[in-house]
């Protein structure tokens, strides 16, 4: 905690103890941002919070209850008293209030539901159907919405009275009789149009919109393509469900990388933030992988079982095994890697397969050609012979090329058959390059050097 | 391409082809986004592409030169004539013109920065002097500011007019004489107010602002706390030098998190989407790491040549090398990837150093216990003496919590002596985990099995 909230908190504090300074905390606080107040919210004690709650305005309230889970969010409504409360809960967004009553006991959900007046209760239930991860799972219906023959005077109007409400009150989306969404105007041609004009005659019909099931990294690409700050979402008949805002996007932008890099550091995606996980939800969300990959890599030990021969004839082979699977792990892992993020970002797709398999293979043998020359130094420096010097260049070039490929292809072939690439990632490409490189390995070693025949 | 886009491409063929159907060009184009004109240009000849830019409006020319690479932007430039290249140049947005300036030859960018407006060349110059990962570099000037003495109908008039070319306008900023920030206005604060109310009067006056020199990383931050638009750039002397929106924030999340996944995945950050990436690119981006990691890994060679006796004596130890090292790799893996991204999202800091190091040492304790079991299981499995499963197992136990520990706790030094964490990454990880594992091993080895003693 920073010295300015000490601080605040203190001043805070001080003011809720003497009756007289309590009325002036709203003033205090006038200009502390809803996250910073949430942020502040656990330096108090449970009841000293719903004392400085109780003496704010329901709609700062509300906005701070945004940054709390769901259990707290429910604490406070639950605490503050029905009337107080009822403000606070309308005031709050309404992508927070599906989240909050699908996380809270079905029974807790339906009352809260009928303090939200009728109209809001419809379209909150409509944002309810949407699955989590898709555009009607991300929007929100605080929007200004008009009818096409309102004239710009009027949809102004409009906009002063519930613009309020709005989160983002850039553009008025102009709807039909049935809800279905046939023009979108910005709110500067609203200033600029000339007051008596209609809508219909100045809208844009040409409207960007996101349909309600698209998935979330879809609604991403979108943003990211047409640098737009809100995007509407209507449902499979057009009709409006909400709007999707470039602030949220952020945060699923943020998630889907926390996620992707979490599956490529093989481990299950964590469902908290690292400090927030619990320690054994931390062991559960990683042994599982572990033990799969140790199964896998078991078979490294089939295959050295039946070069046992082969090894004690000459023992030295074994002692560039790490060396030589490790590096072909590198190079798979390098590969797998670019080619998953080039998946999740869109720079790549399943219709790429041949070119990429062709370029990595080739980029392979490159890279295989520079490691054979450092392998061969470290082979004679070590005090090996020629030939297992040549022996372990050669396998190199044939691992880092089999690597390079096999975890460029992988990802992409997940793709296809609908396997998240970075499920496929670099410790489970590793895996499988261990077992093959120890075949090539052991095979070059009998042939070079003439043993184990 | 689609079938859409296809047939829109012989659609206006045809119609520059036949000079009266020309001038419907911009009417049939009206509702083409910027983004999606850009991405057809490529079909058209050269020749066709100068003829079609040539009949659209400046703007939306200018619009669609956004999306092209700087080599294209000039060609455009310097082929469309100047009275309409000037005006094209003066619709783009100022940091994609600040990004075109800076990639440029520097006589080509002086020239061309003449074409623009007085005031607009100081804003720009302003905007230049930032390095481009800071608030400063992602800036735009296109923003709507005002006096603090001015009515809230001046300053709508004002937006009226110049709104036009400002990018967002949801905020009106309020500047002094000296153009310090002193507060900020939202558009619908503005249609709201009393006519003849000045703007000091109901601005707001803690404006959340951001230095200019703030990295993006942090930037980026700050719009995931606050749920913002657009956020003010101000100097160390609080004058306003631009706005960041969040469509470009989101930009930096998407390439910030390539880059930390392509440094994790051992290879250094790529300049360009992975199908543009040139062969060679591709390849120097890859065998620096590559022989790093060789030459760390190299170690393991002398490692086991030190205990060449021992391994000779029971052959069968060489078995699970690549077992155990793997394990101990993937749960490193584990360890530093979740740490490397707490840290980059701010979930975790440097003074969380001995609770991330405590806990990932009972984590490895517990995750190699179960992984004892299962290795234990594989050993006998294959034919190995009860001592050897014992062996292998203490040796797993051992690994898998050094690894689980050295791995968290690496991110957090690098972060802490200045060294990016995702440099510090799993490869690396895994390289030092190789030669501490086969020592653990070989140790283990020689006082549980009684040899090489």
């Amino acid at each position: 905690m920073t010295a300015l909230n000490e601080n605040l908190v203190e001043v805070i504090r001080d003011a809720l103890s003497t009756g007289e300074s309590k009325e002036n905390l709203p003033r205090i606080l006038e200009d502390l941002q809803p996250f910073d107040l949430a942020n502040i919210l656990p330096e108090f004690e449970k009841s000293e919070q719903l004392n400085l709650m109780s003496v704010l305005p329901a709609g700062k309230v509300a906005d701070a209850l945004e940054y709390l889970e769901p259990v707290q969010q429910y604490w406070f409504l639950f605490h503050l008293g029905e009337p107080f409360a009822r403000k606070v809960l309308n005031g709050m967004s309404s992508d927070i209030i599906v989240d909050f009553f699908a996380a809270i006991h079905q029974r807790q959900a339906d009352r809260l539901f009928q303090w939200l007046p009728e109209e809001y209760q419809t379209k909150v239930r409509s944002l309810m159907s949407y699955p989590e991860n898709t555009a009607g799972g991300l929007a929100i219906v605080e929007y200004v919405s008009a009818r096409k023959n309102w004239t710009a005077e009027q949809a102004l109007a409009h906009v002063r009275k519930i613009g309020n409400e709005a989160e983002i009150v850039s553009y008025v989306y102009v709807l039909d009789a049935p809800g279905r969404l046939v023009g979108i105007v910005s709110l500067r041609e609203l200033i600029l149009a000339a007051p008596k004009m209609k809508l219909e005659e100045f809208m844009n019909r040409n409207v960007i919109s996101l349909n309600a099931y698209t998935d979330q990294e879809e609604v991403a690409r979108v943003f990211g393509q047409y640098d737009l700050v809100a995007l509407p979402v209507v449902d499979k008949n057009s009709r409006m469900v909400g709007i999707v805002t470039v602030d949220d996007v952020l945060d699923v932008v943020e998630e889907e990388a926390t996620e992707d890099i979490q599956l490529l550091g093989g481990s299950q995606p964590l469902d908290a933030p690292y400090m927030q996980a619990s320690f054994f939800s931390l062991y559960r969300k990683r042994v599982g992988w572990l033990l799969i990959l140790f199964i896998a890599q078991a078979f490294t030990s089939n295959i050295l079982r039946h070069y046992e021969g082969v090894l004690s004839e000459v023992i030295s082979l074994a002692l560039f095994i790490p060396l030589l699977i490790g590096t072909g792990g590198n190079a798979g892992a390098q590969a797998s890697t670019l080619v998953v993020r080039a998946l999740a970002v869109g720079e790549l797709n399943v219709g790429d397969f041949a070119r990429v398999v062709w370029r990595e293979s080739r980029l392979g043998i490159l890279l295989g050609l520079t490691m054979a020359v450092a392998t061969y130094i470290r082979a004679v420096t070590i005090g090996g012979s020629m030939d297992l010097g040549i022996t372990v260049s050669a396998t190199i070039v044939a691992i880092v090329t089999v690597s390079s490929t096999v975890g460029a292809a992988i990802p992409i072939v997940g793709r296809k058959v609908g396997v998240d690439p970075a499920v496929l990632s670099a410790p489970v490409i590793t895996t499988i390059i261990d077992s093959a490189g120890l075949f090539i390995y052991f095979e070059f070693a009998r042939r070079i050097l003439l043993i184990g025949q």
